[in-house]
C-alpha cells in the first residue's frame, strides 16, 4: 500500500488522481491531503478516504469545516500546514497538484523528509528548479513529473541511453486560438479562451495553453527536469494530443508515448512507476480510429509567449520567476476583465524588460522577486 | 571493439550492415562473412573489412573467388560454411542478414556458441521460433530484432513493465499496391510490384510487403521474439512509415518508436544495445517538415495474406513452415512470371488447407515440411 499526500485535492489534478487512487483501493490510499477553500467539494472527498491530516488555505477556512470533520481527522491550515501535509510522516510520496508558486515550499519540505515526488505544480521548477533538482539528487529522491507531456517524455526515456539524447520534442495542442491568427485575437472573450478543444483543465492553465505560455512554462520544467539545455528542447504543435512528446537520440531514433488525451494516465503512472497497473477510465488508443496526426512547426511571431518562455529560460537565474509571476497576474487580470487577451504577452515581456536577472537566486530572493514582479504588474494594470 | 560475423553481406540487409559498421571503425570490426554468389560485390567488401573467415554459397563459387583472396583469409562453404562463420571463436554477435529458411541451423549454431544474434532473418523465427528462443533462452543469449518493426517494438518495451504489455501494434506501409483494389491486382507486372514506396529492400520482401504477407510474417515473429499471444499482436496501416511500430500497456499508454525510414537504425541499435551511438547517414525526423502521419485498418479481404499468416501462427506448430514455404516458392513463380501476383496468396491458401499440423516440430521434421511444401507449390504451378 503506497500512502499518499496529495496537495490540491479539490483541482482537477488533484480530483483526477483521486480518481486513480479509487481505482486501485488495495495499492493507495490518502494520508494526508490539503485543499484551498472549496469545502463543498472537499467534504465528500474527506469522507470517502478518510485522510489523517487535512490542510486548508487558512484559519476561516479551518473554523468553518472542523466540525465537519471527525476526531481522526487533524486539521492544520495555511503554507504551514501544506508543509506538514507535504512531509506527513506515514506518507510515501507527494502528489503537488497545486497551482502557482505556493508549491515551492511544500515541495523541498518532502524532498527534505525523503517523499518520492509526484509533480504537477509547474511553479515548482519553473521557478526553483535548480534548487529544487538539486536538494532532490542530494536526497537521493525521485521527482515523477505528472504533466502530459514530461510524463511522455520520462516514459520514453526508461531504459535509454540518457546520455545519447539529442533533443526532447514537446507536443502542443495549439490551444483555443491555435487556427486564428494576430488579428483575430483581438477581443477574444474569456469564454472563448476557455474553450480548449482536447483538454478540461482549470481556467489558469487553459488561459496559459491559449497564449502557450503553457508551453514555454514545460520548456523550462522539461530543462530542470531532465537536466537539457535549452538548444535540445523542440517544441511542435499537434493538434489531436495523441503524441504526448517525444524524444530523439543520438542515431536520429524517437521514442514517444501515445494515448487519448487524459490526465489520468500521466497521474497513474507517477503513482505506479515503475510498473503499470490497468486503468480502466482510460481507453484504448487505435489509430485507425483516430485516422491522422498533425504536425505544425511553433510560429513564434504567432505565440511570442513561447519566445518569451526560452528567453527567460536561457536568461536563468530570476528570469523564469519573473516570467511566471508576470504571466499569472496577468492571466488573473484577463479572466476578471481587466486587460484584453493579447494585453497579457504584454505585460509579461514589458516585466521580463525591466529585470535585472540574478543568478543562482536563493528561496527569499525568488519569492521577494515573485512579489515584487506581481506588484508591477499589477500596478501597470491599474 | 565489437567483432561481428555476418551472413548475408551482400544482401541489402547486409550492405546497410556493413555502412553502419564502416561509421565505427573504432566500435566494430567484421571478423567472419558468408556471401551466396555475388563475388562482384563481395570482393571489395572482403578487401576493405579484412574477415578472417569467408563462406561462400558452394565449392564453384569458392574455387572462383580462391585465387583473389590473400592467405590471411580462411575460405570456406555451403550450409556448413555459414554455420563456421556463425560460430566463429573471434566474434562477439552474429548478425543473420540471408533470406530463407537457410538462416536457421547458422543461427543455433551461433546461440549455441554463446553468441548475440542480430536478426534480421524472418525465416529462422517463422518456422522455428519454438526452438530458436527457447535456445537462446536456456543459453542465456539475446535475441535482438532488425527488422525496423521489431527493433521498434524492442525499443518501445525498454526500461517498461512487460508484464503489462497488452497489446503490441505492427505498422505497414501497405506496399506497392497500398491504393488498389482487388480488381486492379489482376494484371499487375513485376516492375509495379517492385517499385515500393517507402523502402528499398530486396525483390522478395518488396513483393511480400505488396501482398503484405511480410506483415504476416512479421506477426509470426513478433509472437516469437516477445512471446506475444496472437490476440494481443495488432497490425495498422501507416503509409508514412515514420512510426515504425507501437506497444500498448495496461494504462493504455502507447510506447512507439518513430524515426524516417532507414534500415541503419535498427541495424545500429542492435549493434550498439542498450547504448546508442551517431549515426550521421541518417536525417533528424521533424515532424512538422512531414505534416501529417496516416493510419487506417488493414482490410484482411484486401490483404488475406495478413489472414494467412494469423492463421497459420495460431494453428502453430509446423503450419508457419508451411506458409514460409509456399509463400517463397510462389513469389520467386511470379518473380520468374509464371504466376501473377494474385496467384501468390492463392497457392499460399492451398498449402495451408491441406496440410495436417505437427505439433512442436523438430528441425528435421521442420525441414522435411519445407521440402515437401515447396515441391508441392512447385508442382501445382507447374
Amino acid at each position: 500500500m503506497k500512502k499518499i499526500s496529495l496537495l490540491g485535492a479539490t483541482g482537477s489534478v488533484g480530483i483526477q488522481t483521486l480518481k486513480v487512487i479509487r481505482e486501485h483501493p488495495d495499492q493507495f490510499s490518502v494520508a494526508a491531503l490539503a485543499f484551498g477553500e472549496n469545502i463543498q467539494v472537499a467534504l465528500p472527498i474527506i469522507n470517502e478516504f478518510k485522510p489523517q491530516l487535512v490542510s486548508v488555505k487558512n484559519k476561516q477556512v479551518a473554523d468553518r469545516i472542523r466540525i465537519q470533520l471527525d476526531d481522526q481527522t487533524r486539521l492544520v491550515y495555511g503554507i504551514e500546514g501544506m508543509i506538514e501535509v507535504s512531509a506527513f510522516p506515514e506518507s510515501d510520496m507527494l502528489v503537488n497538484a497545486v497551482l502557482g508558486s505556493v508549491g515551492l515550499e511544500p515541495t523541498l519540505a518532502a524532498i527534505e523528509a525523503g517523499k518520492t515526488i509526484g509533480l504537477a505544480n509547474k511553479e515548482t521548477l519553473v521557478t526553483a528548479g535548480h534548487i529544487v533538482m538539486k536538494r532532490a539528487a542530494d536526497c537521493g529522491v525521485r521527482v515523477l513529473p505528472i504533466d502530459s507531456e514530461h510524463s511522455a517524455i520520462f516514459q520514453s526515456m526508461q531504459g535509454q541511453d540518457r546520455c545519447a539524447i539529442s533533443r526532447l520534442i514537446i507536443t502542443a495542442s495549439g490551444g483555443s486560438f491555435r487556427d486564428k491568427n494576430r488579428e483575430e485575437l483581438i477581443g477574444v472573450t474569456i469564454k472563448d479562451t476557455l474553450n480548449h478543444p482536447n483538454w478540461s483543465m482549470g481556467a489558469k492553465i487553459t488561459v496559459d495553453s491559449a497564449t502557450m505560455m503553457n508551453k514555454g512554462l514545460e520548456v523550462i520544467e522539461a530543462h530542470w527536469l531532465f537536466d537539457m539545455p535549452y538548444e535540445k528542447i523542440d517544441t511542435v504543435i499537434h493538434r489531436e494530443s495523441i503524441v504526448h512528446s517525444l524524444v530523439e537520440y543520438a542515431d536520429h531514433s524517437v521514442i514517444a508515448q501515445l494515448g487519448l488525451p487524459s490526465m489520468l494516465a500521466p497521474i497513474q503512472y507517477a503513482l505506479t512507476y515503475p510498473s503499470r497497473m490497468e486503468l480502466k477510465q482510460t481507453k484504448s488508443l487505435n489509430l485507425w480510429e483516430i485516422g491522422s496526426l498533425h504536425f505544425q512547426k511553433v510560429d513564434t511571431r504567432r505565440f511570442p509567449s513561447v519566445s518569451l518562455a526560452y528567453q527567460a529560460g536561457k536568461a536563468g537565474g530570476s528570469m523564469p520567476t519573473v516570467l511566471n509571476a508576470a504571466n499569472e497576474t496577468a492571466v488573473q487580470a484577463f479572466l476578471s476583465e481587466k486587460i484584453t487577451f493579447l494585453d497579457i504577452e504584454r505585460y509579461v515581456e514589458t516585466a521580463l524588460n525591466r529585470h535585472h536577472v540574478i543568478q543562482m537566486p536563493d528561496l527569499e530572493t525568488i519569492e521577494a522577486v515573485d512579489k515584487e514582479t506581481r506588484a508591477f504588474v499589477k500596478n501597470q494594470i491599474n
